[in-house]
């Protein structure tokens, strides 16, 4: 079974339509101002014993910030919980704390509980913890009709580092991606978005889920996409995940604030396409306006 | 590395001594009156595939729930980390779902997110929420000098029903502990008690605990504590973890209200013997006046 099949069969019947779940439709879930949101991460499906205590701590905080950064939320605090076996030296734990504490610096948020248990392979999961103003929260299901599609930063780089191993560049994208926290607060402030996801599946998949929590259609065209122009293979940038940019939806008539914000940030905001009303909530790619056939969206959990 | 000496050495310093951390000395954390607790349950440690998904969910959300207890706030919602695997079936899924739905009844809580992944070995995660008024809650570290020790309900039925599989009694209260919520919202209200902790490691072992949160000595009677008249080797039952129960400390003026509470309550709580100044944070166990030799204070993780 598919992971959204059985969330809505087995887990949402669970949540009692208390708005604080969200209908279990976004990353995070809010009670009043706060934004809260869970990660598992787990050895050989998310990170390598090999990446070492400061890349696997660093990602997995940095991951979770991301969720954040997609609700437009400012980071408060995490709670951790940590596995450990016979292999967990003192080494894995200091670079361990050391990975936490960078990203603590950086985002400035710190740890407030957790739990510790032992287990063969390891895993790990955090619960972080954000703020948002009178109980604003970018979500999935805000996209409107004719609303244009925006993307941060550039796609697929994490994937090139990865897989790849293109250079030292793009392989700290993949370990160290940045989640665009003050991005998402700015859309949120000032009122440019009331859509948004972060890619952490692919973009194709991302933008689907945001196709489906807001009931529209997404064209896309490929030529506008910010791939990194050392992919080989540009479909395959699309399908995979782990890049953390945000993906979201902007009124036309709001285009010239995001050159401006784009600006000021010095970050690169790029529309790719619009969201239309459809029967069928589908991403349509086009590549100089013919249609690409598409038969992956993106990484299944 | 023990696990304490692990919080203490590498954790602790990622709190920036932030009061919502609670010095990382209790099960939960505390943002204003929201009181959190996280806990992780791994296959083959926690819980063993073959309980099925009923059990295994019930444990899980009744055993987070007993942190709650600790603190005397009462439950509001919860977020669900879930794995899955190839052997995560239909049936798996339905009994899971219902065992989180019957504590939910019970409790009065519901869902409001989470993460799901794919691993080899199962395990999951639930961060819990709890409500408090005016932001007070019990904690290890308030006992103090002269206090008596009292314990509810009794000691060691999940240790008998686990390893002895005594009785279907027994067996029920190994999977299906109850957490002492009433008595924690009870004891916080009226002002009964300031410091507890439930017994998930054994009774000496978290009274250990509570001795060095609040620097005492405790000096309990093992004639005094409440163990099943089946327990072949009473020792035993105070090592072996898994009860519950709670343990606090009240003052001695206090002890008839503690009385009407029991009666009230249709709870047995019982006093076991008295926290006490002293240099070394120990626990100190009596048979009718004869010091025992303690070398196992029950299970570190």
């Amino acid at each position: 079974m598919k992971e959204f099949q059985l969330i809505k069969k087995f887990f949402k019947p669970l949540t009692k339509n208390q708005s604080a779940a969200r209908e279990l439709a976004d990353d995070v879930a809010q009670i009043s101002d706060l934004v809260i949101s869970k990660d598992m991460f787990v050895e050989d499906v998310h990170f390598l014993r090999a990446d070492g205590g400061f890349k696997i701590a660093s990602k997995l905080l940095r991951t979770n910030l991301s969720d954040l950064a997609s609700s437009g939320s400012t980071p408060l605090c995490y709670m951790l919980g940590f596995s450990k076996n016979k292999n967990t030296d003192e080494k894995f734990l200091r670079d361990f704390a050391r990975g936490l504490k960078s990203v603590q610096d950086e985002f400035d948020l710190y740890l407030i509980g957790g739990d510790t248990v032992t287990s063969e392979k390891l895993f790990f999961s955090v619960t972080i913890f954000g703020k948002t103003k009178n109980a604003k929260v970018l979500s999935r299901n805000a996209a409107k009709d004719e609303d244009l599609i925006y993307v941060s930063g550039s796609i697929g780089d994490a994937f090139l580092g990865r897989v790849h191993k293109t250079s030292e560049y793009f392989l700290n994208r993949h370990f160290f991606p940045t989640p665009r926290i003050e991005l998402g607060k700015k859309l949120l402030e000032k009122n440019l978005a009331k859509c948004a996801i972060d890619v952490s599946d692919g973009l194709l998949a991302d933008l689907q889920h945001l196709c489906t929590a807001s009931k529209l259609k997404a064209e896309i065209h490929l030529e506008k996409i910010p791939l990194s122009p050392l992919a080989k293979n540009p479909l395959e940038l699309l399908s995979s995940g782990d890049d953390y940019e945000l993906i979201f939806s902007v009124n036309p008539k709001n285009q010239k604030k995001i050159s401006t914000l784009a600006k000021q940030m010095k970050l690169d905001l790029t529309c790719i396409g619009k969201f239309t009303a459809a029967k069928k909530c589908e991403v349509i790619l086009l590549d100089r306006g013919k249609k690409i056939k598409l038969n992956k969206l993106g990484y299944e959990h």
